[in-house]
This record gives C-alpha cells, sequence and structure tokens, in this order.
C-alpha cells in the first residue's frame, strides 16, 4: 500500500544497502524531459542507472526502452502499469520501444504451446497494448517472440558460457528436476534485453519492471559488463495490491479488474474490494480510515487521478477519509464510474485498432501473425 | 585391442543387456549395397536401428548420415575413421552428409573463442575431410557451424524443455559450477542430430559415433520420441589405442599419428610404440607375440589393411606373430613404411583440395570462411 506523498515509507536504506537501488529523487526526476506522474507519484520508486539512461537521452545519443510480456493469462491493471511507461517514453520522448514475448519462457515454464502463446500474445496483449497508446509502427517499436527472432536465440546460447548452474539456480530457485528449458529462460531474458545493442550498436537500453524483477536485472548487468555491452538501465514500480488485499492475480479474478472486464463487473469487483475504512460506519465517522490500506485508493493513484482531478482531488480524499469525512462507499462509487469510464474506452480503442492490427504486425519480422479467426 | 575375426571378444551381451547396443551381425551386413571393411573387421562393432536404416535405404526412402566434429586440437588417425564412414556412405551409397562444426561447444566446454575455433574447423578439419575423400558439394554434404545454423539454434531452445537438470547432470557428469553454455551443449547436439528431420521431413538420420557417445544417442532417442521425430540410427566404433599403449589423444603427440606428421615423424612414432612382441627377441622366436596387445598391428587392421594386402595379408601376419615367425622390427617397418605413404598422400591431395575449398565453403551457407591468410 502506498501514500503518494510520502515516499519514504519505502525501505529505500534496504533496497540501497542490499542491492543498490537508488530512489527516484527530485534531481532524477528533473532530467525528465516532461513531467511523468508514475514517478511523481511514487509508483515507479526506485532505478538504476536511470539518470545515465536520461542523460543520454538528453545528449541525443540513441537510447531504447524494452520490457517483455509474458503471454499467459490475461491482462490487468497491474500490467497496464508497465505498458503506460512504455506509450510514455515512446510518446513523450520518441525512444524506440522492444516488446519480446516470452514464448519460449511460457512453454517451459507454464507448459503452454506456442500456438496458444501466441493467440493469448496478439487476442489478449498487443491488442491492449495498442489499445493503451502503443504506437505499432515498426520504425517506433520492435514485438517478437523469442522463438523466431534468430538474434536473440544466438546471443543466448553465447552469453550462457558467462552464468554457472549455481548462479541461475540460486537466483531462480530451480531444483535439479527443473527442465532445461526453464533453466535457460533467464538467459534468454538477458539476450532479450541486450540485444538492442547487437541490432543497433552499444547504446543504453532501460527496462521499467516490477521491484520484484531486480534479480533478474543484476545478473543480466553482470553479463553485461563482462561483453563489454553497455548495462541494462532499470526502473522500479511497485505491484499493486489484489482487490481482495492479497497479491493482484490473473489466476484469482477477483483480485484483479482485468482490461477486458466489462464495466459492471468491474464495479462489482471495486464494490466488493478491502478498503481501509473503519469497522462499521459510526467508527469510520468518529476515527477515520487509513488511506494507505485501502485498494480502492490506491486504484485512484495507480490509474485513476488524471481521470477524477488530479493530485489536489487525491489529497482531498486521502484528508477527508483520514478525518471520516468521507465513507467507502462514496469512493468505491467514484473509483467504479472512473473505471467503467477506462474499461469502455478501452474497448472502444481496442475496436478501433483491430482492423489495422493484422497488417501492423506483418510489418514486425518475428511478431506473431493474428489467429485465422480474427 | 582387437582381433578382426574374433570380434565375440566384444562383451556384446553386456552392451545389449545394460544399453541395448546391438552387434552388427551378417543379417546386418547384408543389408548393405556392397562389402564395408570397417564393418567386417570389427571396427565398427555395434548400432541402434543400423538395420532400419539399411532397410530405409533399400527402400528408396529418405535417409541421412550426420556426424559432428569438435574443432580443438589437431586431427589423428583416430578421427580419421569417422571420417572414412562418412566417405563410405557419401560415395558408395550417395547419403547425404550432415557435418555440424561444434564451435559453440568448443567455445563453452573449452574455453576456446569462437574465431580461433573457426580456424581450426577449416585448416585442419574440413581440409583434411575433403583430402579424405568427403565430396563437399553443397547437395551431397552440409557443413555448418553451431553458432550460425538458425535451424539448430531455434530447435535447442525448443527441445530443451525434455530434459531436466538432473537428466543431463548425471549423463555428462556437470556440477553447480558447469556454465550453462557448456550443460546446454548436449542439448545443441540433440538439436543437431534431429535437425535434418527439420529441414527435410522426417527420416532416418544415421550417426557414426565412438561407442562412448551412446549416452548422448540414447539422450536424443529419447527426445525424438517425445517430439514424435524418427529416432536416430547409430553406430558404434572402438577407439584405437594410442601409440604407447594409452588413450590416443591431440594432446599428446606421442600416443598419435596425426594426419599433418610428415612421414619421417610418423615412422619414428611407430618405431617407438608398444607392440605385442615378446620381452626380449630369444623369447618372441620361442613363445611367439601377441597381436591382440599390439598397437602396430591394430593400425594395420584400422588404416592398412588395404595397402599391405587385404584382410588374407592380416590373417598371415598375424599366424606369423603368434608362432614368432615375424619380428616387431618387421611389422614395424612396414607399417611405418605404410603411413608414409598414406601421410604424404594425404598431404597431395590437401594441396589439391586448398585452392577449392574457399568457394566450396562459400556455397555452405552455415560453413566457417576461410581464414583471411589462407
Amino acid at each position: 500500500m502506498i501514500d503518494p506523498w510520502d515516499v519514504e515509507e519505502v525501505d529505500y536504506e534496504r533496497l540501497t544497502e542490499e542491492f543498490g537501488i537508488r530512489p527516484i529523487d527530485e534531481k532524477v526526476r528533473e532530467l525528465l524531459p516532461r513531467r511523468f506522474p508514475l514517478l511523481d507519484r511514487g509508483i515507479v520508486f526506485g532505478h538504476r542507472d536511470y539518470d545515465s539512461f536520461l542523460k543520454d537521452y538528453n545528449d541525443g545519443k540513441l537510447v531504447s526502452v524494452l520490457s517483455g510480456m509474458m503471454p499467459s493469462g490475461r491482462m490487468h491493471l497491474g500490467h497496464k502499469t508497465v505498458v503506460d511507461q512504455l506509450v510514455f517514453y515512446q510518446q513523450e520522448m520518441d525512444v524506440k520501444v522492444y516488446v519480446p514475448i516470452a514464448d519460449l519462457e511460457a512453454h517451459h515454464a507454464r507448459n503452454m504451446d506456442l500456438d496458444r502463446a501466441h493467440r493469448i500474445a496478439v487476442e489478449e496483449y498487443v491488442l491492449n497494448y495498442a489499445a493503451l497508446g502503443l504506437d505499432l509502427d515498426p520504425d517506433r517499436c520492435e514485438i517478437y517472440l523469442q522463438s523466431e527472432r534468430k538474434t536473440v536465440q544466438r546471443m543466448a546460447l553465447l552469453l550462457a558460457g558467462r552464468l554457472t548452474w549455481n548462479t541461475v539456480k540460486n537466483t531462480y530457485g530451480f531444483t535439479g528436476e527443473t527442465n532445461m528449458g526453464h533453466a535457460f529462460a533467464p538467459i534468454v531474458q538477458a539476450a532479450d534485453i541486450l540485444h538492442p545493442q547487437e541490432i543497433e550498436g552499444p547504446h543504453r537500453v532501460l527496462v521499467p519492471v516490477g521491484v520484484d524483477q531486480d534479480p533478474h536485472l543484476r545478473l543480466t548487468r553482470d553479463i553485461a559488463e563482462k561483453e563489454d555491452l553497455i548495462k541494462p538501465a532499470s526502473t522500479y514500480h511497485r505491484f499493486m495490491t489484489g482487490l481482495t488485499g492479497g497479491k493482484m492475480s490473473s489466476s484469482k479474478p477477483n483480485t484483479a479488474i482485468f482490461l477486458t472486464d466489462d464495466p459492471e463487473t468491474a464495479k462489482e469487483k471495486v464494490w466488493n474490494a478491502k478498503t481501509g475504512g473503519g469497522a462499521t460506519l459510526e467508527e469510520h465517522r468518529e476515527h477515520g480510515g487509513n488511506p494507505d490500506e485501502c485498494v480502492v485508493y490506491e486504484l485512484m493513484v495507480y490509474h485513476l487521478a488524471d481521470r477524477i482531478g488530479g493530485d489536489e482531488k487525491l489529497r482531498e480524499i486521502r484528508k477527508k477519509c483520514r478525518e471520516g469525512d468521507i465513507i467507502c462507499g462514496e469512493c468505491k462509487r467514484m473509483v467504479g464510474e472512473a473505471l467503467a469510464e477506462i474499461l469502455e474506452e478501452l474497448e472502444r480503442r481496442r475496436e478501433d485498432v483491430r482492423d489495422e492490427l493484422p497488417d501492423l504486425l506483418s510489418q514486425h519480422p518475428d511478431a506473431p501473425e493474428v489467429p485465422e479467426d480474427w
């Protein structure tokens, strides 16, 4: 649970001391050519070499952004956080975006056949990425399958010499029963991250990820160093809390708002969500609620701020909640309405982009085709 | 040490019971379209599905042969045994031959940089393969680098899901400190063996190997079964004994006759070789020698029989040795002379083929180029 104006709550000291993740402070934010709300609100809170990435960008040097998609399950609001970042770098900073589709990993680690992975990638992920604003023009964005991109495959087979079994085992918790395709997935991912330098020459590649992905970034940075490549930069965002309080997960529909949920379903999920409100209405009125423990408030901060009145409105709601001047039902109604609007818009945009998608994807040499029944 | 007319000495029962390797008996040999001395003399002594391979061949079905080269060190007579088989299948049976160059394995398992591996592959291996009679016409033979052949790389990354770490660890004796490139080498090899079926459709691929390679064939056959591919056939040949009695090894020059040894060096090595002769000349004359313990006799059987008078002559020498009627010096002189002839011929053929090699290799899309100083 986060407080967008109190990011010091995050244990930066531990992250810095133990792992070397640095906070995104005012000095870093000043390097951005324009305001980036996800940073301002502390959702993207930490980084490695993000300042170097931004300096290179400001110096007119080549930089790129990369973030993979795992084609399994349905996209939810948690996934949207990454796409929002890709869209920002592409649309507001004109940086090229690489989007590997981790079909090899889905196949080996999640036992999914490739055809199914490709269908999910297109129907569920690529379509939503485009609807969320990512321009699929192949000059501005490269979407590719791990199973099709030769440069990545060759790099993976070569980079593999840089890691021992013990290293991947300890980093990823593999066992003797782990299949070698799964065990190789981190190496293919490292090749994903490093291959833009093979294609376009040495440059800083930014990888926006959830903070749980940092071990992978550390490993890739180590490999980059050994290979005389430029270490990838990374930013770290927090995970959204699930609607019921635990983890937001595709496999538990009640924990997540899916991008393809119909508005009524979404409203209902919000209505049943865990809030920071008092145990009873009377208690709430008397002692106030706790927005830092409230999933409904978190939804506002992550995805709805600009729609409901911006930072000022957030500050107001926060204050009112603490003082018991606004009750959970009001927040839920407001969030439900705003979410419904977003989901309706997304649905319209998906329909807009659907017809162009086959042609757009066909311009990406290693991308999946749209399914035959498109 | 072998006796070409007493192949029952080999513990076939154990090989059959424990591993399922079957002896190459008369029934199998009858399937061959013509006589194959390496089989007749028991040098190639066992197989898996070789009879199926030959039946498919006799039925006019597509079959192919594959044997990889490890580009490290110098080629010696032990390596020639494999090449002789490739040449037989290509020249006498018109079967297409695939020759993977295991540069990825040399890189990861032997710490060799790729450029050096490619130089050795061309200068030492490909040149000698051609000199030994392999036709490099790309319709009859495909020479390729593991690091360049996309089909193999993709297959390896997909097949990897069929094996656990425990399986490769136990089969190859890997440890936690084994690098993942090395750990992946058996999977790339399996892809080498199976990829002709991906290129040309399902068919039986024969892999002639030393018997120590059987674990690898078993593993590849298991993968083939899971992938609904036709299991590779394999034949097994024995290793030549080193000249000094132990293993023949590129890294111990006195144990091996190299294909690029000059004739005088070769003669000297033969002169110093371990024989099956008596401890003293008197003892030898009285009790005879033991050709089954004689490296010099083994050289005759493996490589010189046709040059010194065929099976009849071998039989005669064998008998005379046992009875003390021929002494080691005589055998050594004969073998030295015959070897010198072979090495001189090889040198001439290397010079003949050298000029064509750049053009020939350039017709193999994934083969190494000849070095710049060719």
